[in-house]
């Protein structure tokens, strides 16, 4: 059994199918996320004529990726959570993206669950950076991270308060069982992007926030050596 | 001018306009929220014979609310800020309600700004919990807050770091100006029921994060004691 | 008790809340009406280039501003009733304004029920006109009613038959009871802009028709005088 | 060239194409709509278990029907037009019908418009008419007309201000040209139904008003005892 | 009764309703299709300024064309049937068309269903090619068939597996009863444009294929006789 | 190269991910397509109470499938191909299942395309039959193809006419350059389930049909026997 401050095993499959420059299978668990990305010229409306770029995501639930078929996304309304769950993988890699040095130009990040057990959202965070930064050394070959446009790396965790207990990376069972629930996004370098901590019909204290975010940063010090691996 | 560690000035009219148990016209500053409440026999479908009750929110921008004219929300599709919005408002009022005690009961807010300057969906969390707890006293007569289902009181304030400053309780000026936003929702007896931080192409350090949240506990006192004077 | 050629009282508060030039809470009886208007340089794509103007309105209710919480129309879909009333608070606005001598501006006007008791659309409208000008004199300082482009003055008001006898200014239940409910809309000068007139499972002969005009007139100019008041 | 105060030819083929009860090709001039109507034992849920049934009218144009082809109606979103002309049409024909006596049924009138050159609305009501007699007594064989359900006959007519003329039944190009058009509604008894008239940029005083009225019920006049003799 | 080898009495009323310049009311038996078509200046975007054109096509059936009213496609989606059946006109009448010849210019054929007994889509084809010769010689007068943009004519049928027989023809009730259902559409030169060949929960062999075909090349070959009548 | 008789080569991995009791993840050269499915006790509501069952598919292409990303289809609006695809899939799993036997279950078949290389639907065919194979095993434990409910097997290819040759299994280059393309989808005993052949601005000849048909049914062939193995 695992320990509560232990990640579970992370597998990264790169380059998977797709046609994108950009594209990783990435498994932590028995969550599976497949990350693609690109790199377009045309910026939306918003942003034509001011020399600065883009980074957007979309993120979807595999029909058969849950254990109970989920319906797809179709009736003309993206769900809140999907939305929720999609703005937040946007802002993670902009945080790490210098746009002006980016120049006009539309980075797209696809992150399809395949197969779903907790921490998707977060996975795809991982995954989807390293599938950006593929995409953009493939507009901009030989782009080094730390040097602009790509600023610094980015990883997320999930932590929780299970039973009390301060526990890292919720799988579906923890992530239920959980009385609060907080996805952290970190630099490599070691600086929060995101921190959203949730109690659904409950609550948390000082001491516990405190330990949360302890194991999150240890947890992602891991991945983030994980991610310059492979990129190397 | 106001301190970086001053709330802005707070009114409250209760009952207000409409038609509902709960009806409280919120101000902050120059930012005012119209909370309305009410309780019906009817829970969701999928709550139906569970014999426990659900809090539900909606929020909403008037068109007018903001400088320039704002599009209503009528295109079949909620933009992805008002669902998250009105997801943090439900999950915020849920957490002191006590869904058992509450019963096969729905309990329905409605936050409508009518003017925005900064600070709505915490405007919206302090005032709709006024109106919730009239809303369910119209159906629970004489229900006292500390006792199911109203298990304690909720409020919300946001802090941000401005020019290299941690400010309390953003307007849209120092909201547009911030490098890092958080929010912070927090119960009557000091515990934490969510903390959304977010830097838009920026970070924040454990300093920072210390600092912010202990401005925003601060906050959230003040406007608990006030919360507590109006309902007494 | 109200005579049934008695109006209801009428409350208005300018400027209110909102960051709209115009911007008036119009009360009449229970029913309360927040009504903003704001000018832009921006036609409908339709108009470009022809070197006028256009007016248009958006009527909407407050999910609480009825006695049982209405729906709000988020569904991609705008209810029947509400096209209905927005084509006619727009007509109405617009038979009083020289859409040439406004030049290619863009006149919006929202109209939002705070709280329902029959008779909003006229209230809409009478109250919507006292935003317009104040909106429209943003754009072009000084400009008097009676010169273009504000030609004229509009207000509006029900008349119907209820239990038999013709009444002026149906509330909700006044409204509920009648067998014809009739809408009309006249300019300060007392001429007629619209007539609406239905019998829902009902019919009305001439005699009826004669003594719906004469109450709806007399009751308008009531409302001219006053709008003339406020804007004086 | 029509005389102001006379009708356009009329037209009416009936039973015409389609597989409903009542099925009518109406024209009026170079206006054709075809009015079909059936009669389902099913009524809107809302009506379930209250012993009385209901009467709803569908309209629409076909894309060809006018000069400059017109988009369908498939967006989501009925137009603005077409939801009101179609209320009209539904609430004109529940006018003269006694729901009580129809029992649990839902008679449902759809007219497609398939050539318009004005007065679409006015003729979809009264070709709908007799189209939804035909469907009624298809479900209560031998049923006559002044006895319920049938209370009564109905018909409409348009009538409008041109070059400071009033006119009868406006074709395309006359109500192009018209200041002030007005559709009314009767019975074959000579009572109002529904009266609709609207100054688009314009106004109309009490004697134009007057003379539009007379012109009116002398049109509907012949349209009934051309329905009476159709249905006889 | 009719042969398995015989078509439906064909009807054709030519110029019908509508204002188009193709204006063609087909009746195949009890199945009568309105087939409208007119010509624009304005390609779809993706076609401007590649010096060719583009031939479209809608269909719908009015809700009282089948014995049960059927819902207008008005939620906003266009049934999955619907829209495989206008894809399949569009690509029939394109097949007989040179659009290079045809110039930058749009043909748009409506077919809209006013009775249905079976049929519906390859009346459409076959009653649409005449509207659509139409409208193409409005805007090119004198252009012969067989002479570029119209290189051909097309018609189609359809055949069947009923009961173990090949049946040409299929009305509803045939079709209903049919285990294998095929529509062919050709051109007037006697070469296959579409095949489509359908076991519902059934599938055929070899020499019933043969058949099939067969007995569709007949009546597709009497049907374009027809055709060549008409617009003679 | 590949003779124009010789099908790409096929790989399959089963199960692959997802949570889902079918799970396939087939490839035909650089086609990739993940078939997953699973067996529901609810059937749709129209089929309720009739003792028999169904089986339906949704297709779908992740956005980065295609060289140039794709837009999901999440605007309320499933495009005419998507339908056509997944009807088209549906029913040809539907031929070979005795819906009767299958008693009252719901099979629901997803075919997501991660890599697009032409062919993709009938990919999605001869894998989404092994996975429901799978699905309905794991409902109905032992069951044999060739005994109710899975009378026999299903596969399909695309063969075409490219510079006046005829070809098996386009790829998306040689789809690109055929003048006719038809997809054919027959039983594991030789009979045809489908045949779509269609020439987009083309047209085709019986000799050319013939020959179309000969290839496609030798290449099921070969599918078939790769089918068994898998299934053995």
């Amino acid at each position: 059994m695992r320990a509560s401050d232990q990640l579970r095993d992370i597998e990264i499959q790169r380059p998977y199918l797709g046609q994108s420059p950009g594209s990783v299978l990435y498994r932590s668990g028995d969550t599976a996320v497949l990350c693609t990305a690109s790199v377009s010229d045309r910026v939306p409306d918003w942003m034509v004529g001011k020399g600065k770029g883009w980074v957007t995501a979309e993120y979807a639930m595999l029909p058969h990726s849950t254990g109970t078929r989920k319906s797809r996304d179709r009736g003309g309304k993206v769900d809140g959570r999907t939305t929720e769950i999609q703005r937040l993988i946007g802002r993670s890699l902009r945080a790490v993206v210098d746009l002006q040095a980016l120049g006009e130009r539309m980075v797209t990040v696809d992150c399809d669950v395949l197969q779903a057990d907790g921490g998707t959202r977060t996975a795809a965070i991982t995954g989807g950076y390293i599938a950006m930064v593929d995409a953009i050394r493939s507009a901009l070959p030989g782009c080094l991270i730390g040097t602009p446009p790509l600023t610094d790396s980015v990883a997320a965790v999930s932590v929780g308060v299970v039973d009390g207990r301060v526990v890292l990376d919720l799988d579906y069972e923890l992530d239920f069982a959980a009385a609060v629930d907080m996805n952290v996004v970190m630099t490599g370098s070691g600086r929060f992007v995101e921190i959203q901590g949730t109690g659904e019909e409950a609550t948390f204290d000082d001491a516990e926030l405190t330990e949360l975010l302890r194991l999150a940063r240890q947890g992602i010090e891991q991945l983030t050596a994980r991610q310059q691996q492979i990129l190397a």
